[in-house]
């Protein structure tokens, strides 16, 4: 066996020690994971994270909550447009400026949201078993969030 | 001010809970920041992790390298060609098999992996301190370890 490539695993030391690709790694899994569990609703992760917050806080401005998001306006565009043709985002203009819109769930998109929630809760608790407990996941936000300071 | 959409900062309880997206955020942070500390090397995160991969592991054939770096092959083909054009890397014919190869840094690859190493040093330092510590970057790296078992 002269030829190197068939010397057994790969050393990954190096790699695993950098901080940007062990995330980018776990998110790629996480949103594997995340599309098993989303896909009968046809939700992809950033359909549902959308939902949520204009559930949560119906009668914003796309830039509002693109900002909060972290999408880039560009992006937020068509992620609104393809929850406004299945019917579960409605637009309505301002009150005080004719030229600007909110945005609300509709009837529809409050019960997608509903499902989607309850889906939710059960990957959750598959991270969560996999993050060895509440604890594990509690201190992976918590380290998390240290980065958006 | 009956416009709702002027209330002030959105309610992001919601979202700050679903798991995948707190590392989508956190992820694309680090690679912005990453970008930042390496845009003068003219390196992406994927040229980065490839050439630390590749200088660790001389002599190995791609499609293990990219199922190492958990890149999709038809994603790997592109980023090989294009750190082969600026002459990081290089191919070798497997004196096993005729038709497969092997990739190798050459003597240049080496020498602008040493120098982003450096900055990825200094990178992983500001990393740490938003971390709170090496306990806290220790214990991301850990929790994160969890998601491919």
């Amino acid at each position: 066996m002269s030829d190197r490539s068939r010397k057994g695993p790969l050393d990954t030391s190096g790699i695993d020690r950098i901080i940007g690709y062990r995330l980018r790694r776990a998110q790629a899994y996480v949103f594997q994971e995340f599309k098993t569990h989303f896909d009968p609703l046809g939700l992809t992760p950033a359909d549902y994270s959308t939902l949520v917050l204009i559930g949560d806080n119906p009668g914003r401005r796309p830039s509002e909550l693109a900002e909060a998001l972290g999408i880039q306006r560009a992006n937020f565009v068509p992620l609104v447009a393809g929850l406004e043709a299945r019917e579960w985002l409605e637009r309505r203009k301002s009150t005080s400026d004719g030229r600007s819109f909110s945005l609300h769930l509709t009837e529809l998109g409050q019960q997608v949201r509903q499902r989607a929630d309850q889906v939710q809760a059960r990957f959750e608790q598959k991270c969560i078993a996999e993050l060895g407990g509440e604890v594990g996941r509690d201190e992976l936000l918590n380290l998390l969030g240290r980065f958006r300071g």
